[in-house]
């Protein structure tokens, strides 16, 4: 049996395309509700200058109407005031990306570009959702705004829906196409499959494809690589793989990786001394068992957070709830 | 620029040619000098039995002469009396399995085949050492043992070197040459060209290919189902990931990802709940930042390990340390 895999690169080669999205307050922010200090924003702000990352996002775009500012901290929300609080006006190469939801993100809390410091609009749907994630794109994309579209659990989609919603994302203004392992359940070939799937879809369309993996089966960053050989180029990863669950590909395994010269690894292994060792100890995240199941079973990893936050450890219980037979 | 991979089946295939090998208390042991209880020692043969691990590998065939039992533990040295302690006269269809070390393990301590319950001797050396390895691996096959040769940190390796080794290990009797990456530093393309040139010589000489990940860079369980992909048929694996460093491919991880029917994952959760999650409170290892260092800089991981054993944070300082130049 062959495979033919069509590479851009090979793991030495320098890639002008690449371009490294740092999504740990964002991602993160989903384990503690977004309640981080201003001088921890900062501080990734400012390590993610340093290192050379290409696109910063600082948070969510929620509405206060559908989620509330007691539950929620200011990265939930993202309000002008608050970005500019960290980033001031941002004169710097680095972007800075927001995160809308379905049904929580609407066009009203998103101000022309010249008002804004924001560069990216990126925009999570489930695949059904799609025709309203194009609405905001669209909306953000005429107020001046780069845009993603982030197509989530794309492993549980069946036959040719994948397609169908590939070639209607393909008709819209949106810069990037997210292929998403929301999961983390997917192995290396399928990841190939997949790349070159959203890759053939891109090309014919003049955008590019993005890559946002978790690491139930700690293959975030084994995936993110292997996708990023055969033509993706925008890559997410997270501080010490901060994020919900088994978290995300480790911005520091990520740049030890890419070979340009912009990218530097020492101001990272200051801020994970000084910020990420201390914050193991508050808040849990990584791979772990649980994780791990549901990632094999491909399911949310919901009943595994609930799980682990209950301090539960049958993980034989788990494993039979999660694969109790539906006919 | 096109990578031809030549597979041996998909994600989804049953390969009969699949050989599952425990090495939870070979490479565990190297964490906590072979002191184990034997009660964990029988919980993991146990487990690797009811799971259709294949072969389990129960330590270290060192002799006393070298290494002192005030020291280290049985494991070190896995006398018969203290192996049927815990495997009996194994009467199952799981071998069992042990590693020389060259300078440390001699002809005399391995005893006739008709009186071990050992049915496999594995043989860890460097490049160098090979001669030393094929004395003893030719002795153990005379005795009626089935043989490994692991050739270690062979990403040092340069020019045509390694091509030389596989010629030389290929006139031998080992039954199995394995791909071993000791620093946890090959990305999935160097496994697959490594994977490549290990089949091509195994194949001319009717040899079987194994590989041994670290996962200084959590690329020890994609780059294992890599590898099997395009033909390696040994795979190792222990408990959790359980030794030196960063540890090794995590067996819950493969079982959860082969599709034999004969593989079972439950066993292998109750033993992580009763017996891995006390221990992780003893013992240190797994992925971490300074294992990822020396893994990105192809490195041994004994500084990386001692930096973890001071408790230091200082990351930096120990990647300043690695990266002194040398002309």
């Amino acid at each position: 049996m062959e495979e033919n895999i069509h590479k851009k690169g090979t793991w030495l080669t320098v890639r002008d395309d690449v371009k490294v999205l740092d999504c740990t307050i964002r991602d993160g922010g989903l384990v503690n509700n977004y309640h981080f200090t201003d001088e921890f924003v900062r501080g990734v702000y400012n390590t993610c200058l340093e290192v050379g990352v290409d696109y910063f996002e600082i948070g969510k775009i929620v509405s206060k109407k559908v989620m509330s500012p007691e539950e929620y901290g200011a990265w939930n929300f993202c309000e002008e005031q608050d970005i500019r609080r960290i980033v001031g006006n941002n004169n710097t190469n680095m972007k800075i990306a927001v995160m809308g939801d379905i049904g929580r993100t609407f066009k009203e809390d998103i101000r022309p570009k010249e008002e804004s410091v924001i560069d990216m609009i990126r925009v999570a749907c489930y695949i059904h959702q799609i025709p309203s994630a194009l609405e905001i794109i669209e909306d953000a994309h005429e107020k001046g705004y780069e845009t993603c579209i982030n197509i989530m659990a794309i492993s549980k989609i069946s036959g040719t829906d994948l397609d169908d919603a590939l070639n209607l994302v393909c008709t819209s203004n949106a810069d990037v196409i997210y292929l998403v392992d929301s999961f983390g359940s997917f192995y290396t070939e399928q990841i190939r499959a997949l790349t070159e799937k959203y890759l053939k879809f891109a090309e014919q369309s003049g955008k590019k494809v993005g890559i946002h993996a978790h690491n139930n089966q700690q293959m975030a960053y084994a995936n993110t690589i292997e996708s990023m050989i055969m033509g993706t180029s925008y890559l997410d990863a997270t501080i010490s793989g901060l994020g919900r669950g088994a978290g995300n590909c480790p911005l520091e395994l990520l740049l030890g990786f890419l070979k340009n010269p912009k990218f530097k690894i020492a101001p990272l292994l200051k801020f994970i001394e000084k910020y990420i060792v201390p914050l193991r100890r508050e808040l849990h995240w990584g791979y772990d068992i649980p994780y791990m199941l549901t990632g094999q079973l491909n399911e949310h990893p919901r009943s595994a957070i609930s799980f682990i936050k209950d301090e539960d450890t049958d993980y034989l219980k788990l494993y039979n709830t999660l694969t109790d037979a539906i006919e």
